[in-house]
């Protein structure tokens, strides 16, 4: 027999685990939907050379690449950018300017799989496209805050930086910026003695390491300065953070991170301006500023932090079946209550015992149990259970609707 | 340059489109947590072997299938119901039995594409695993009958039929099912001759034919029987059909469409029970019942008969910018707009004049406009356009909430 297994850095949801990540997509659409971004989906396949050479080699080599049955040479989707550089291209007189979309689909990269690292993933972006203004940047970082705030964080911080920043740094400029970028991690020590390894002179390498350390208000970049600027007017929690300089080496001017006070995983959401990268298939320069959530990062935040409410199970109330004589009246009780809007189930297995239906409730989460045995259905009342506290009463039919109203 | 296109038979959903979509499965996933089925994803890719051979020969070549750069062979989900029996048979101990789940993710078949047949496509299936019972036979069946109902389809018709009712017809049952179940688009001369055809005997075929067509109540089966008893009682709209009998042959009992009076694009959703599918991974026989609604199918079929709202744009008001000096003004209303809970959107692009502002919320039907000029700046007022009037009122900058009440 074939055995029941999935890929490795492939994950089934369960309802359990499936019903979080709802309840999280759903808030991030709702904070995104607020500030007006509208939802866009691309393909899962793409042409491969939509996607190849976009990312860097060692990214190509990640890549789902194959051909399809009429000979294509086709790729997984790799993220959510290069996609919308495509179809800004294709569809430019369509699309509404500046174009704001938001797009939460999967993801696959053929990494090797370590905690928290998978090669299907979530990627949920927002992205203003078309304008290079102050405001296109503030209101990123303003809807990355609100989301934060509307999923139930309460500590937290946006690191922000620009790149430009490190634009004083010349040839060797790319190599500088990544290593600058782990002083958090890696600390000041290692940050010198990597640059002295890179640019050949430990004086210079000091002197890289303090200007950014102790950098002066003169040579903070005009974009950068107006934003902090707006800080506590929009009530952000922007920190400059001027060491930051985020991986991808797509970014122009903009840069943030939002990490969790009492989070250990890392920063679960980041993003910035990038303006040379969306007109890549439309041949002409078209500005660009967004940020990406981290969605399994946020998951496990949210998990750590206890903030998913407690009951995530949409379903109120179990119908139970007393016996094959009285199936009738439970399902009339079920149907009136659904038509009253109350999520309601009606155990569906014949002839099981009542504990079992009760087991099942427990499994499932469902707060209330209803019973209609003999006695109940000669009297017109019904016997209602809360699983949580065990107290069951018995009550006229018609005070069961105001019984859930709460 | 690389040419900025798609993959035939794969789309982009542009946000009119993704809203439109968003909109349908919203109702959808309501529908089905009123019943208590939750939701289950599984993974885009899957070990060849899980799915292949399990669809017959022709669907085999239309599977999405390569070696991934671990040499391991690997195809695109093909369908939800086989990642179902696979999901079922490797969690056993975990999943709460009867198991009601449902699934709504895209699959991807490498068809030759036609008006309506696309290669990615999204699937809406709901299934109840681990029961025979009549209830759940009657829930799949109330379940996509309010389905129907929320999703505003007044005038459709449940057709409905037993696979028993074909178990007479021997070892050519089969074939003969599938000529008889074209009855409805060929006619009865046509079904006639392909059985002729068949069987080889012209008398036999008309038998055949005659059965079906005048069934008589004894030959009904046992369950239907029962089902067709509840259709008053559950106010479906069931109505035998006894040439049904749908393509696929794994279906064991109830078999069930649903096709809308004043749709011709045919059924938009079919299920029936298949208690010999689920348990192939988990070497036991495990009952199951379910439906799938063709999404596209139920798009084209809203759009149609004009069931899509009016309005979907989640955005209410555009704010404007007068002007840069009173950008920060702009700001103000705006936040305050989205703290009081109304979905609103500043014009982002710099230096615009306020008739490209006018014609972007247009564009993106967003329904009011408002307006902060000097004036307004100075005697504390906003003014606010109607876009479908194209009425303008200034008011008092404290009426503003009032104003989006409604």
């Amino acid at each position: 027999m074939i055995k029941a297994q999935t890929l490795k850095g492939f994950r089934d949801f369960l309802p359990v685990e499936a019903k979080k990540r709802q309840y999280v997509i759903n808030i991030l659409k709702q904070v995104f939907e607020s500030y007006g971004f509208e939802p866009l989906e691309t393909p899962a396949l793409e042409y491969e050379e939509i996607l190849l050479g976009k990312y860097g080699e060692e990214d190509d080599k990640l890549m789902y690449r194959f051909e399809d049955n009429g000979k294509r040479k086709v790729a997984l989707r790799y993220d959510q950018t290069v996609p919308l550089a495509r179809v800004v291209a294709q569809y430019q007189n369509e699309l509404p300017m500046p174009f704001k979309r938001y797009q939460i689909q999967n993801v696959w990269r053929a990494e090797n799989t370590q905690k928290g690292r998978y090669r299907e993933f979530l990627q949920c972006d927002a992205d203003i496209v078309g304008t290079n203004s102050l405001l296109s940047d503030l209101e990123i970082l303003q809807c990355a805050n609100s989301t934060m705030k509307t999923l139930g964080f309460k500590d937290f911080t946006i690191l922000i930086n620009s790149r430009k920043v490190f634009n004083v740094f010349g040839p060797d400029s790319d190599k500088i910026t990544r290593i600058l970028d782990k002083e958090d991690k890696i600390g000041k020590e290692n940050v010198l003695s990597q640059l002295n390894e890179t640019i050949g002179s430990s004086a210079k390498a000091a002197k890289i390491y303090n200007m950014v350390k102790n950098l002066q208000p003169v040579q903070i970049p005009d974009r950068l300065k107006k934003i902090l600027d707006n800080n506590e007017k929009l009530g952000l929690n922007l920190f400059p953070m001027f060491f930051l300089a985020r991986g991808l080496s797509y970014y122009t001017d903009l840069i943030f991170e939002i990490k969790i006070a009492n989070y250990k995983g890392g920063s679960v959401c980041g993003g910035g301006r990038y303006d040379n990268l969306i007109g890549m298939f439309a041949g002409k320069q078209i500005p660009a500023v967004g940020f990406a959530f981290g969605f399994d990062r946020l998951m496990e935040a949210m998990e750590e932090l206890k903030l998913f409410p407690a009951e995530l199970t949409t379903t109120k109330v179990l119908v139970t079946v007393f016996s094959k004589d009285l199936e009738g009246k439970s399902l009339e009780i079920a149907s009136l209550l659904r038509e009253k809007g109350i999520n309601t189930e009606i155990y569906l297995d014949q002839d099981a015992k009542m504990e079992k239906q009760l087991k099942y409730a427990d499994k499932k989460q469902i707060p209330y149990v209803v019973i209609i045995g003999p006695d109940e259905a000669k009297n017109n009342t019904i016997t209602v259970k809360n699983l949580k506290t065990r107290e069951q009463k018995t009550i006229p039919f018609d005070q069961l609707l105001d019984l859930f109203k709460e």
